[in-house]
């Protein structure tokens, strides 16, 4: 596919490659939570999905698209994180061998996992190495295929399979018009998503979330220009904590998504101990953002749809998630 | 129905019942979990079905099967904890007003949660009260219907709708014979489950799984005779603390069950830390002794499924499992 947006054809190629790999997970209802907030509150578990994040998707569809000459060449991917996982699982379960660079203070347990999963792991010193220099001289040695974790128009098309799920799953839970509240860093899932429905249900709107101090994607829809934010680190949602918006996920944004949502890192903590209370699942921080937003920042009374995107939270951090809140 | 065994034919009617209100629940699985521990591990998350727990298939099911007249009078029910759940929201859903019957030393978040969910909750004293005097009473004088958390076909077929589901999956996810452990209080789940696989995936075993100390179903199909356990508490795993298997579920479970698996409440919490650092799932400790007898007690590497039955766990308790084992 050329370096251009994916049409729903695309998202629809990538849920054939997904059949039987990825999980279809469960658009979750919890009575006593609506009762709570006075809505109904439906959550897409994308924490319920392989490496535990929607990451898999995109980077499943990704490695499928590529010719078998470039499968047999192998991948490499920069990631610290969660795109760094479904990489690595993508490619063993294809057949392809897997470079993932991941800066060196990266947490141990993600290296670890990624190790285990099949992955050479390159670690660079962010203070003192430049990783674009080290993926390009290893790409150009091996003959590696770049995996961009939101800049691709495969990866898009695999997240955008989590919107068709959510097409369907509403309309047998009888959603009729909604917000979409989606955790957002790059825009590769909040992108996939927006075409999906638009295509499947455009009275499903796409909206953006993300945390105070790192709200690139909020502004730039607001300005109608990509916006940088001024910070690289600072919140405890570090799952979607990226620059700015892509050249290639921006224009989608912009075409399809209603506002964005500004929440804070307090509301994702409080959302995580929510979750765990009435829905049984564990979230990330930064998987938890859109859940709050559907949570804390909402005047009225429709239904809102939540994309919980991601579960990889260290248990020290969880636990104090549930002493504050829970 | 009378109270007989259910048919697999009762099974696939409480899945016509229950279709579009019941949660269709994930097997999920985790590739790094099947790495450790050698072998392929499925689970059947239903903790993720509404209410938190299985209960509310059975409950759903029992209360859609009674008549119009039986509905408009109500229905009444015994437990302290997920059955109480599941019959207050069933009730509510189907129009019948339900009457809960619980100690009045029952967790108080679960008294919350039965009353939120719109029942009428009547606290008895463990000590000085009988609570079947009680609920005779009640029955009399109103016409209620008791809705019996095992031992009642329409409960049990409701339960079964769990084991339809792992047999459409275990074939979508290439799994070809393998034991199914499931977390066993009174024998419900399990002879649900029981029945539906012997109709449809005859190659999936299903066994029993219980905490040590309370392994009435176990010693029951050892002996071929219905066994007591010696003490009524003192176990972490409060979901599936029974005395003894039904007289309705009991034969069920002796036609198909393999042998019962007996865990520690130690290697519950283990599984529950597992859960949610693997899984992204909340389990309770009764919820998580099928998991718990996959992970610690197999020798082979054969595929294997675990039912986790329920997630209503409290916060401090949690906190302890990922504190020791996480």
């Amino acid at each position: 596919m050329a370096d251009t947006s994916p049409l729903i054809s695309d998202i629809e190629t990538a849920a054939a490659r997904l059949k039987g790999h990825a999980e279809r997970t469960p658009l979750l209802n919890a009575p006593l939570l609506d009762a709570e907030f006075g809505r109904r509150i439906f959550v897409k578990a994308e924490c319920l999905q392989k490496t535990g994040s929607f990451k898999y998707r995109g980077a499943r569809n990704a490695v499928a698209a590529l010719s078998d000459a470039q499968r047999a060449a192998g991948v490499i991917a920069f990631s610290s994180g969660n795109h760094a996982q479904g990489v690595a699982l993508a490619a063993r379960e294809l057949g392809a061998t897997s470079v993932i660079i991941m800066p060196s203070d990266a947490p141990s347990l993600k290296i670890v996992n990624t190790r285990a999963l099949g992955a050479e792991v390159v670690l660079y010193d962010r203070e003192t190495e430049d990783r674009d220099e080290i993926g390009e001289r290893l790409s150009a040695e091996r003959g590696l295929s770049l995996i961009k974790p939101f800049d691709n128009p495969n990866v898009i098309a695999g997240q955008g399979t989590t919107g068709l799920e959510i097409a369907e799953q509403s309309r047998l839970a009888g959603i009729d018009g909604a917000d979409v509240l989606i955790c957002c860093g790059g825009g590769g899932l909040t992108s996939g998503i927006a075409i999906a429905l638009a295509a499947k249900s455009p009275d499903l709107t796409p909206r953006p979330v993300e945390p105070e101090g790192f709200d690139d994607v909020t502004r730039s829809l607001a300005t109608g220009t990509i916006q940088t934010n001024p910070r690289r680190s600072g919140s405890i949602c570090d799952a979607i904590i990226t620059p700015s918006p892509g050249h290639l996920t921006f224009p989608i944004l912009a075409a399809h998504c209603g506002p964005g949502v500004v929440v804070s890192d307090d509301d994702a903590l409080r959302a995580m101990a929510i979750a765990f209370t009435r829905l049984k699942i564990v979230l990330e921080p930064g998987g938890a953002v859109a859940l709050a937003a559907a949570l804390f920042h909402r005047a009225d009374s429709r239904d809102v749809i939540a994309v919980a995107s991601g579960g990889n939270v260290d248990a020290p951090l969880f636990r104090m998630a549930l002493e504050k809140y829970a």
